[in-house]
Parts: structure tokens; sequence; C-alpha cells
């Protein structure tokens, strides 16, 4: 089998085993756990900022986010592509109460005129007042596209201006950094929180980190209560995560070679529509009209490839360490005898 | 003074005042006033539906809507225009904790193309499941557009056959009935729950009814308590409303004349991009990239006349029974003045 | 028929009725009803308050004073007899998301060193944070007693030191200041903001009012938006609440004797328990268990007396200007008639 | 250090370690990790119920089953000593917008009279309709007491007739079984929902597994997945749980009997007020008003031993099996040595 339905089937590696099993570990919900502690400590210091929270998923961690910054009937702007719009299980409006106003933008990324135009009138009783900003970086379903720092200078210009919070859902934002030689703290620098998440393209089985200032961590720590999210002697999933931190980030690039690979394979193929730059580890492309969706989808299965149908047409392809050169390969073989 | 930003500024003409001192009242909290109960029963019978509730506000019978027919973290699909959206301080989020998917399309209506491709996976965890379509008739933000009824019929035909709920936010359907001929019967057959208006065009001081079902309408009673909108003696505010429903229908068709002599003059004065046809009493028209906005807003507000400046470029005139034909042909006066 | 069910019944008299339709009007929406400004600032005045808002009732004011306080997953505390807790359709939860830590207390009212125990540490997780007291003066099912403002002032103490807001649902406030010669200004030094109910005792038929801060206030209109409280031409019942103002309270006195009258005559007649001191308008009283509730119900339905039936043998009597004393001596004579 | 705070504390034992390690894992949110798999299905069958979940907390599993067995502005009914009430973060307001109607009885312990006598009238719009009632299996704040199965019985015949759901916090259940040889499938027959807790007494590190029918589960693993509680390849932590249900059940007899050494112990100090009988491993006990409560705090953790004053001279022991027999001796010592 090669799965390429999502880097969240990553397993973890014997080396990333090895290391939970000696976790020193302690009761979390007194704050007693020392490798939780560690890798909270650690991340917020790659990040250069000054507190974190270690959750059981990168959905908790927006979640908790973006009702740390928001109190109920407030308006949250994103990209219409973002995951907290539409992979969250409308948990914007379930957990915070808030309203979304989905933009526009290329790939799944938005624009400061586009955020400067959403802004609602704060004085006016109609409107549901604008109060945070969420960046997805890399997007998923934007291709895996990348932000640069100057569009996302431009946009925390506004909210600084407007007193709006600015989150990053950085899923994979350890796949942008490598793609464009940005640093972590560029990111800590910009950003009012920071969610980034353990069990993707890093190849830890369970968590994600939420990072903010002391007091904004203070309050998530309440609210992660709240929703059942404070686990207990979970230093062994906090060992995966410090052990990723130290070894799995430069080998995303690896990553984005099998994206790239496949992309060639699939144009060479001639059944897809143009494919966009391949940025990081996400391939989303359309399948040309006259091609057979059916024929495409019963052909890889037939040879063991597992992808995700996005439906209209639309396909993704994510690569990730379980999926390794030689698999890459292979699969690119049997999109080649697509044409057989 | 002249004021065309909104319908809602009308007052209750002499005859309607005449019927309110005269009604009959008694406490709404225990069921006891029998002028709101003899309204819920009018009206119902009118749209062909089991019951109405009176409430303080079309938000509030929106509100209300909304909530009985979702659980929190359901989607509710309607027009990016739309007021439930735009005008109601986020209330879909704040009162039901619901996530809106907002659709485009021609002046502010829906398609039924549109809906069926915005329906989510109901299956999938990570999708907030789509349970209710808002429509908005006539489209207040869409320029007192009009729905036919083949477009409807299209919509209802997903709403029933994917079990989703369909709501009509019918602010202004008064003008809607008057422009095309409909009747109101045909709304309440297609519809599982309509909010009217009783305070626009109608021209009562306070007040909109919510229709459904009979359960419905039991479920809505409740919600309305907890909002605080259940009020006592308030028979004097539905007495307005027999009377309207009785005789100011009809007289919605001289709103709709006045907007189209507005215009005409508009248009002749060479200020203003072409306008799409008027079929209600909402005017809503950009001014030329060439013209002073500021000279337009102040040669108007110097006239002594009121309107709504949406903000780049577009502008808003509503006309109603307060604004006379005699006002209208002053109005489009100082129009023709803006060459002078 | 005699209605001592509630005093939410009484309809307004004919001098009321006159200023009613004496009353110039606006679209409250947009601030332009000069009536409700007028009253708006009458109350804020005679309380010493900064500012108030017209809401369609006394769920609605003390709902949104609730919201305005807190953020969800806090605790309020108040007495386990409140009408926030036991008759606004759980709306704490439902409209603010917060958890009600209710109290003991003689007759309906808090003690401070209840209040005190309550509190919740503010560092612990596993609680809610404790972040508002309401009290209710008169107590509606404490039998319309009235606090003291010493009990007050200890409360406010508390509130004050641990940073909690301090909300009084004065729904029949004015009862109190008549009872106990308290003035309205000594309220609004003592609290963060004050419910006062129009269409109770003072006999208008709908509308209450909030009172606080300007900043408070402000907040307030958000949210009165968002519940659909903001009404268009309310101001002819705005104005009902100017006449009762001037008019009304000193009245209440007699609803109070109306009460001591019907207790002498329900204590006389050997059919109750000891009756507590009959304080303002609201009488609660046990029937002796040798006694049968069915009788007493029928006996006095029979008579064409209407009374509230609160089950397990406690029944409620409330005076108002719609029960004359004459409708008072009847109503002695039928109860005295039970023993024939 | 031996460690009398919670059995939260435990940590893994080395054979519980040896399962974990060699667990198969996948990804949960596509519900394709078969340790996972293998431990729903499992505890469903234990307790005869038609389906399970995994979650990483015992709160998050109370909050999913309020969740899932209500809507907003309805009641849930328990005792006022219940962990869902006091030590969840009010979470029943902020996660289900819930109120909670809290009742007294003996040790924690709801009786059917209290809950009858607390259901609302639920065509009353002023009531917050009764939709659930919650038991907590031990009684935490109870001093870990346990229900027998007739009084059970008592309240589920008024669910039942009522329509209401009965969900029981099982968190400590698996102490209730051992102390009364009552059946896991005693529990299942009874209750709508149940939720037990991997990580108190049985020792795994993370997890609490909620039961009920399938379409329950259904909704269930929706609200997880908003909550953000759907993790990963959270196979690991699962492993622990079969292998506890597997292994470490019985052995909760031994903390019971640590429990009663340490109880009489406490009582031979001359100390404490009279104990109540210690019915499974949680020691709730005042001191003397005479006594010191700072010496004795002093005096413990001088010795090593952590435990919890729960305020105003309450304090609470719990052991389990990081506190061995011996360690048990030990603390028993050092109690007899507070009148040295």
């Amino acid at each position: 089998m090669i799965d390429l339905r999502s880097d969240t089937f990553t397993k973890p590696l014997p080396a990333m085993q090895k290391a939970m099993w000696a976790a020193e570990v302690g009761d979390d919900v007194f704050g007693e756990d020392p490798t939780i502690n560690k890798l909270e400590a650690k991340a917020a210091e790659m990040f250069g900022m000054e507190a974190a929270v270690f959750c059981p998923s990168g959905t908790m961690t927006n979640q908790i986010a973006i009702k740390t910054h928001t109190v109920p009937g407030q308006e949250v702007i994103c990209h219409e592509y973002s995951h907290v719009y539409n992979y969250e299980g409308g948990g914007i409006a379930f957990n915070s109460a808030c309203q979304v106003r989905p933009l526009r933008g290329p790939k799944g990324k938005l624009e400061a005129a586009e955020v400067a135009a959403s802004l609602q009138n704060p004085l006016d009783h109609h409107a549901a007042t604008s109060r945070l900003v969420v960046l997805e970086n890399t997007s998923n379903k934007g291709g895996g596209a990348c932000y640069d720092l100057e569009t996302i200078d431009a946009i925390r210009e506004i909210t600084s201006a407007k007193g709006l919070g600015l989150h990053l859902d950085g899923a994979r934002l350890w796949n942008a950094l490598v793609a464009t030689g940005q640093k972590a703290s560029d990111y800590g620098r910009r950003f009012d929180s920071i969610s980034v998440c353990l069990s993707k393209g890093l190849g830890c089985p369970v968590g994600s980190l939420l990072l903010g200032s002391k007091d904004f961590i203070h309050e998530a720590r309440f609210i992660r209560k709240k929703l059942g999210g404070a686990m207990r002697q979970a230093g062994y999933l906090a060992a995966a995560g410090i052990y990723a931190l130290d070894h799995h980030i430069d080998r995303l690039a690896e990553d984005h070679e099998k994206a790239r690979r496949l992309a060639q394979a699939l144009e060479a193929s001639g059944w897809v529509e143009p494919i966009e730059t391949i940025e990081t580890n996400i391939l989303i492309f359309n399948l040309k009209p006259e091609k057979s969706i059916e024929q495409f989808n019963q052909h890889l299965r037939q040879a063991g490839i597992l992808h995700i149908d996005m439906g209209q047409g639309k396909q993704r392809f994510v690569t990730h360490h379980d999926v390794s050169m030689e698999m890459t390969e292979r699969t690119c073989a049997v999109i080649a005898d697509l044409n057989k």
C-alpha cells in the first residue's frame, strides 16, 4: 500500500518510538509532566514566543486560539479555503459562537486589500464586529502554498492598526519554513498566536502546540480544560514531539521533492490540467474533462495507491515519510501506465 | 426633510393610530392578548400556514427561526448579501452557534445549482452539517430584487431531498407580492418557515411575524421567551399590524412607482452608472467614477434629502409612504439640479 | 374577574393611554425615537447612573446584563429562588453560556457570607470562574421581600474586592423603594447594572430598562440588536413609561395594603399556615396540610378570582392597580366563605 | 514522596508499558487505528452496550455525552457535589449552553424523590426544560460512595417515564464494581450513556471511553471532532486501556483496603471527626475544630506525603497503585506521630 491520502497517516519511526518509551511523565492537568513542560518550553523558544500549551490535535489548538481571541458574536476573517472554516466541524460557531467572513485569494492565501475591505464598522450594531484574522500556512486546500513575509506584514499592519488579533494555523508551517528558508522566529514576531502540528509531516503519533504570550496561554489552558483537552501522563506523546523538532524538520525537503516528482509524472501522462508550481508536500490537480475520474481512481487503487478524490474532478496527493522515494517512483510508473 | 434612508422610518398614519388606540389587550406571555392572537391567526391564514408568533423585530423572527431549525455546529446556506448574515450582528453564530456558508448569485438571489454544490457530506466529521437554506425576498442588498417561483421550487426540491429546512426572510415580501402578482399562499406552500415584517413598507411602528407549522411555532415560542422577546400588552402594536394587512399592502405599488421615478431622474442626470431594473422600493446605484461622492451627498443633504451612502460609491434610496409622490418629484428636481 | 395571578396583567389606565397616543416617535434602531431617548435619560437620572437602554421585557434586560458582564464558562451567583435562574428559560446558559451557582438564604435574599463561601478559585482550571452576583429586589419567589442596604453593602464589598460584577434584577424595585423609603439613587450607587420593569406594578403595557455606565450600555445595545430586541417606533411604549415614573410609583403603597388585607383574611380563615410579614404586593402562602388544595382553588375560581397555584400546596396572590380595594375586600369575603 | 492527592497521578507499570510499545496504530480520525477500535469494542461488550468512543479525558467524555443528549437552554439534573458541575470548568454551560439544577443527597448521591421534585413543566416557557440526569459513581466529592442498583432503578423509572436521558459519570465506576460486586452490564442496561476513565485507578496514562447506542456514539464522534478530541495514532494509549481492563480491575480492592487502613489511623489519632464508612479509595475527612489545619498539613508535607486540602477543614486522601501497602503503613505511622 502506498498511502498518499494525508501526512496524518505517518507512524512514528523506531528512533522516535525509543524516545517515547524513555519519557519521564507526570500529571499534566496539574502541570507536572516534565516532558510536556520541556516540549512546551522548547517550542516557545524556537518561535521566540513566551509560552506554549500541548493539545491532542491541531483542531483543538486552532479552536482554543479562536476562543481565546474572541467573544460570541464577533467575526473571524479567513480564506474561504481555510481548514478552520471547512474542516473543523463548524467549530468557530460551535465553540466560539463567532461568524466567519470567508475571503478569496490565490492558492488559499489572503491578501491585505481583501482583509481591509472586509472589516466591519465597529460602531454599527447591525454588524458582527471584526476581531480576528486567521492565516493558514501552508494552505492545505490551496495545494501546500506558502506565504511570503511581505504579505503577512501587510496584513499584520491592518490587524495592529484596527486592534484585531492575528492567528496562524501552522499545521504545516514546518513545510513552509523548509521550502522558503524562513525561520520560526519570523512567525513568532508577527503573530499573536500560532498553532503548529506534530502529527503531520513531523511524524509524531498525536499532538499540536498552541503558542502565544504568557497571558494568552494562561487563558488557553482554561479553555483546554473546558473542552476536555487536558490529559494526564501525555509525556509519551510529547517526547515524540521533542524528537521530531530535533530530527524531522529538515527531512521535509524530501517530501517536497517527492511531490514534484509526482507532479511531473502526472503532467507527462497527459491526464491532468496544468499543475501549479509545487511548493511543498501537497499536490492538488484536476483531471482533464475528457478523462474518466472513475478509471483514474480505479487504476490507482488496483495498484495499491490511496489518494483523496476531492470531488468535481479535483484530486489530492500528499507526500510524507511513510511514502519513500522508491514508493514515489513506483507511483510515477503507475501513473505512466494510465495510457496503456 | 425627505427621508429615503429606509422604509423602517415610516410612522403610523392616523387611521392606523386609531386602530391601535382601540385595541383590546392582555398579557401575551400567558397567551391572553386577544389582538395579538387575532393578528397571528390572520397572518397564518393569509399564508396558508398553521401558526404564527408575533415578535418585536424581524431580526428576532429570523433568529428564532434559525435557532428552531438548527442545533449548534450546523451550517446555514444563504446569499453573501443576505440580511441574516450581514445585518443581524452575527446572530446566526451568536444565537444558534451555526456557521454560515455564504453563496453568490445575481441581485442577492440564490440559484439552485449553487445551493446543491454547497452541501456538505453529512457523514464527514470534518464538515459542519448543512441544515438550513435561507432566502431573502425581496433582497435588500440586492436592490429590492424579487424571486420567481421557479427558482424557489428548484431550491425547495434540493432541501426536501436532502432533509434541510427552508426559511424565508420576507422582511419585504409584501413588496414582492405586489410587484410580481404572486400570492402569500404561494410562499406558505413552499417554505418551512417565513418571517414577515410589519414595520417597513406596511408602516407599523413595531413588529414582525414568524410563520410555520404548529410544532415549529410551539418551539419558537420557547426561544422567544429565552431571548426576552415575549411582551405583555403588546396588542396595541398588533392592532397596527391587522390594520396594515387590511389596508396597506396594495399601496406598496406607489412606492415602487416612486423608486422608478427616482431611477429615471438619476439616469437622466448623467451622474450614475446604468441602474438595474427597479423591481420594488429599493434603489441601489453607483456614482460614475468621475463624479464626486462628497458633492453628491452634500447636494442632497442641503436640499433636506436623507439617503444611505453604502461606501465605495454605492448609494441607496428606499421609498415608502412617508415620502409622498410630491416629495419624490421634488427629489427628482434636486437630482436634476446636480448639473447646475 | 379578579386577577391576582400577577401584576403583569395590568392594563394602561386612561391617562397613561392618553400619554401614549400623544407620543412623538422615530426609529430607535437608529437612536432617533425622541420619547425613548427621553425615558432612558429620565431613568438614568433617577438612579444617578450614566445611561439606560429600553427593551421589550425584563427577561431581556436581565439577559443582556448578564451577557454584557460575562464571557462563556463563567459562574453567576444568585439565589436559588431567583427569576434569572427559574423563570427565564435557562437564559443564563442559553444566551451567556454561563453556569449558575444557586445559593440559599431567607425569603429569596442572598447573604454576604454565603456569597463569599461560593467564590471559586480563579486560578483553578477545574472551576468556572466566579464573575457576577445577581440580587433580586423585591424577591418574587421570596414573597416580595425587600433587601436592606446593609446587606447589599456587605455583598458589594465582596464583589468589589474580588472584581466581580453586581447586577440588580429590580423588576419590582419600585415596590421595594415605596415599602422601605429607600431611594433609586441608593441603588444606582451600589450596582454595576440594574434592570427595572415598567409593565408590572407601574402598569405600562410593555417594557423594561437596563441601567449602567455609558460603556456598559454601549455594549448592551450591541447585545440587544443580536437578540432582536431593537424596535422601531416604540416611543408609544416609552411614553407610558415616562407617565408611570411620574405618576405611578407612590400608588404602589395601596397594592401593599391590599396584600396585607388579603393576608389577614387568609389567616383569619384558618386555612393557611402562618404567613410571613407582607412587605410588598406579593403574598405566598401554604395551605394547611389538612385542607384540600382542590377545594381552595375551586372555591376561588367559582367566585371569579384567579391566582397561581405554585404546586406542593404553595399559593400566590399578587396585588396591582387592576385589583381595586373594593375587589380586594370582595376577595376577603370569598376567603371568609371558605368555611361555610 | 507518597502522593495521596489523586489516583490520576498513577504512572503505567512496566507490563502496561510493554503492551503500549507493542501496539499497532493508525489514523483514528479516519477510524483506522486497530488498537483503538479493539478497545472500543471490548469496552462496549463488557457493558453490553452497542458502541464506544475513545477520548483524551473523562471531562471530554462527560461533556460530549451531555452535548449529545441536549440542546441549548435545557436543564441537567445532578448532585451539587458532582464533577460535571464543579470540576469541568462550567463545561455544561460552556459546551452545551444548558443549565444545571444541582440537588442534594447523602454522600454525593441523588435520590429518586429529589429528582422527581426537580422536574420542570415542559409546557412552561419560563422554565428550562428538564432533559438529562447525571449520576456519578463512585461520587468523588461524596467520598467514594457507591450507588446501589435499587436507587438507580428508581431514578431510571422517572427518566424513562418523562423522556429524559440518564448519563453515568463512571470515572471511578471500576471501584464501585469491585466494592459492591455489581457487574458492568448492570450499568449498561440502566444508562443511556456511560463515561468510564482509564487513567485513574486503572493506571493508564491517558484516556476515557464514552459508551452508548450506535446512534448516540455516531453523534458523539461528530462532537468529539468539533472539540478537537479526535487524535491520530493514539493506539499506544488505547493499548494501555486494553491491558488495564484485563489486569487492573480486581486489584482496586487493595486500594480500598489501603483507604480503610488510613481511616483507622486517622480516627485513632484523635485529630479527625468521625469518618463515614470507607467504601472505595477516596477518604474525605474533617479535622476537629480544635486541631490546627496548618500543623496537620505541614506535618504530612514534612514526611513527604502529599494530599489535598479541600478548604474549610476538609481533607482528602486518594489511594492507588503508586501508593503501595508499605507506603500506606508508613503514612499511618506519620499520622500516629501527629500527637508526638
